[in-house]
C-alpha cells in the first residue's frame, strides 16, 4: 500500500532517507503551456525578428531553475544534473506556446521535480515578458510527461 | 498600441526603468490547482492528522518563493513585499486542491509575478510530497485574478 | 599535534583538500534549545490547534537550511545530503523547546555543519514567529550530539 | 492581550502585513557565543599571527548572513539593511568567544532576525573552522541585546 | 583624506552605514571585453543565426547577476534596482566582444558594483559558451565608465 | 571541428550532456588582476595592520563565489568542489594586485569557470572596498592559465 513518503510515521516532514537506493541513469520529461491572446502570440512568436527573444530569456531561465529546484521544494535532494534542456512549440490556431524540459542525472533519486520546475519557471518567464500586453493568460497542463530509471522503473503518462 | 516592454527597439532583453513609476500600494492574488487520484487526494487531505502537513509544507514554500520571484524570472525587479499568504480549497467530488496568494507591497512596480510565483512553488511542492503515491498529477489553472493599484489600475479575470 | 585545517602554511583561509578522503557513510545529530516565557511557550504548544503550526513552519525551514549550508558557512564544501530531519521536544516545565537535527551522507566530508546549521535555523525561525509575544526568549545548547562515519570514526559528546 | 502574529486566524502560517507600519529608524544588537577548549581558544585567538584569521572570515560569514536572513527566515520581510557590523570579544578565562551584531534600518518592520542571524552564522563558522581540533565546543546564550524604533519602541534585555 | 571606508577604526569589515546619506536618482556605467581566436569570434558573431545566440544568453546572466551583487560582493548593500540593461560591442578586427552594463536606482548608496557584476558574469558566460572552441581566452579592460548621483557627484573616467 | 557545444542544431541553448563523460581528477587555476592608484594601493598592501583585511574579505569572497558558479553562470553544471584557494600577489612598482585562483574536483566536468569566477568574484571585492578612495581602478588579465584531467587533458596557456 501507498503513503505519503516524505512524512515519518508521526506525520512530520522529512527528507528521506535516500543512501540506499541504487544509483542508476534516470531522466524525466515534464511539459506544459501558456494561453494567450492572438496579438501577444503574434508578438512572441515573431520573438528572434524584431520584437526581442521571449523564448530565448524564457529557455535560460527555465534551464537555470532546474538547478535551483532543491532550494525550491523543501523536502528535495541536492541532484548533480548532468543534462538539461527545454523545447517550445508553438501552435497558431489555439495561440498557445507548449513548454517541455527533459533533465537527466546519474544518481540515487529522481529528476521528475526537477524538470517540473524547469518547464513551470520558462511559463512564468514568457507570462512576465508579456503581461504588459495580456494580462488574461493561462499557464495549464502540466504534468510528468516521462520518466526513466530507478526503482519504480519507467512511467509514461496515460499508459 | 501595445508591445512587450521587456526589450529595447532593437529586440535586446532589459530589466525596464521603473524609476519614474508612482508608488502606489500594490495588490495581486493568483490562482492555480493540482488535480489528483482520489487516493491521494484523501491522503492529502487528512494531511495534519497521521499522515503528515501536505499542504502546511506548501505554504512555506509559497511564501518563501515569493521573496526568491526576482531571482528566478531574469526581468523582475526586487520588489519589498509587505505580506504574502496562500489560501487552499479542496474539492471533494474532482479531487483538487486549489492554491490562492496574496501579495502586497507599496512600490513602483505590480506583484502580479510574485503572487504566481508564490501558486506554482507550492503546487509543485505537493506534486513532490505526493509523486511517490501519483504520478498522473496535473497542474493548470494558473492565472491572474485580481490586481490593483499602479498606472493600468484594477484589473480582474474575466471583466 | 591538532592544528587549525582551514588555513594553509601561511594563514590564509582554504577550502581544504577532499579529493583524497575516503567516500563512507557519514551521519551527524546536533541539538539546541530556546526558552520562552510559560505564556509563550504554551501559546506555541497549542500549535496545530488553534494559534498555527510553529513547530510546522520551523521545521520546514531547518530542512531548508540543511540544503544551504555550504552558502553560508564560507568554507564548508557542498554536500549531497541524503536524509535530514528534524525533531522537537517540549518541556512543560522549564518552557523549553529542544530542537534535533540529523543529517546523513554518502561522501568525504561529514555534515556535521549541515545538522548544526538545521539546528539553528529552526531555532532561530521559532524566535521570529513568538518575538511579539516574548523579546527575552534565549536560544543556546547548540553542540554536536553524535557523528559517525570518516577517518576519524565515531563522536558522542561526552564520551 | 498577545498572540502569535505570524498566523492568521485559521492557524495559517502567513507573512504579516507590514504596509501600514510607520517607516522609522531601527536598530537591533544580538549576542551569543561559543566555547570551546583551551588549546582551540589558543589557536584562534593568535589568529592573524599564524594560525589564519579564524574571526576574520567568522565576521564576513555573519554580515553575508545578515543580508540572507529573508530566504533563511520563512515568514520574514527582505529589508534594506543600512548598516551591519560584528564584534568579538575573547574570555582568556572561560575559553569562550562573544559575537555582537548591529543592524540598522530605516523601515517598517525591525531588524532583530537579521543581527540574531549574522551572531549565530558568524558562530557557526567560527565552528566549523574549529571542530578538526575541538569537536565538544557548545554555543549559546544567543538574545536579543536591545532593539529601537518602531511602534514597540525600546526594548533591552534585563529591564 | 581619503581611507578605506568598509573597515572600522580597528581595522574589522563592516558594512558602512547608509542611513543618513540622501535618497537620489544615481546612475552607473560599467565596461569589459573578452578577446577571442578568430574562429570562435566568427562562431559567436553569426549567433543568433545557425550557432545558438550566445550573446542572448550572456544578456540574461549579466542582468541576472546585477540583482545577486550584493549576495556576492560581502560588503554591499542590497538595492532596489530600478533599471538594467547590457549592450554588445563586436569589433571584426581584433576578434573581441565589448560589454557595457548600466543600472539606475533611486537610493542611499551607488550601483557601480552591480554594473561592474553584470558586465562581468556576462563575460564569464561568454567565455564559458565558448571555452571548448578557445581556452585562451582573456577578459579585460573592466572598469566603471560613468557614474552619476550621491554625494560625490559625477565621475567619468579619464576626466 | 570545432563548434560551440552549449548549443543543440537548432541553436537552441542547453546545459550539455556529461552523463557519459568519465570521472577523473580535475584542477583547473584561473588569475586575473587589478591595476590601483598607489594611494589606494598602499592602503590595501597595509591590510592587515590598521586599515583592514581588504584581501582577506576578498579571499573569502572569492571561495564563496566558487561554490555559486552554476547558480551564475547559465549552463555550468553543479559541481561537487573538494578544494579552492585563492593567493593574491602585490606588485609594488605597477600598483597591482594579481588573483590567482586554484579549484579541484573528482567529477565528470572541468572546474575552470569556478576558478575564473573565483578570481573575477575576489577582484570585484576588491574594487568595492577601494571604491571610495579610487574609482579609476582597472581589472584585466582574467585568464585560464592551466587545467588538467578530463578528455581534453592539459592546458597551459602559452603553449
Amino acid at each position: 500500500m501507498s503513503k505519503l513518503t516524505h512524512f515519518d510515521d508521526d506525520g512530520n516532514a522529512i527528507m528521506v532517507n535516500v543512501g540506499d537506493k541504487e544509483k542508476t541513469k534516470r531522466q524525466a520529461t515534464a511539459t506544459g503551456y501558456i494561453k494567450m491572446s492572438e496579438e501577444c502570440y503574434n508578438a512572441v512568436g515573431l520573438g528572434t525578428i524584431e520584437k526581442g527573444d521571449v523564448l530565448g530569456v524564457a529557455r535560460v531561465a527555465g534551464i537555470m531553475a532546474v538547478k535551483e529546484t532543491s532550494a525550491l521544494i523543501p523536502l528535495c535532494h541536492i541532484i548533480l544534473i548532468e543534462q538539461a534542456y527545454i523545447d517550445f512549440l508553438l501552435d497558431d490556431t489555439s495561440f498557445t506556446i507548449a513548454v517541455n524540459c527533459t533533465v537527466r542525472t546519474t544518481g540515487v533519486t529522481g529528476v521528475e521535480m526537477e524538470a517540473l520546475t524547469g518547464v513551470t519557471v520558462a511559463l512564468l518567464t514568457i507570462y512576465d515578458m508579456c503581461k504588459a500586453m495580456d494580462k488574461g493568460m493561462e499557464i495549464g497542463g502540466i504534468y510528468l510527461v516521462e520518466k526513466t530509471g530507478g526503482k519504480s522503473g519507467t512511467y509514461r503518462k496515460g499508459e
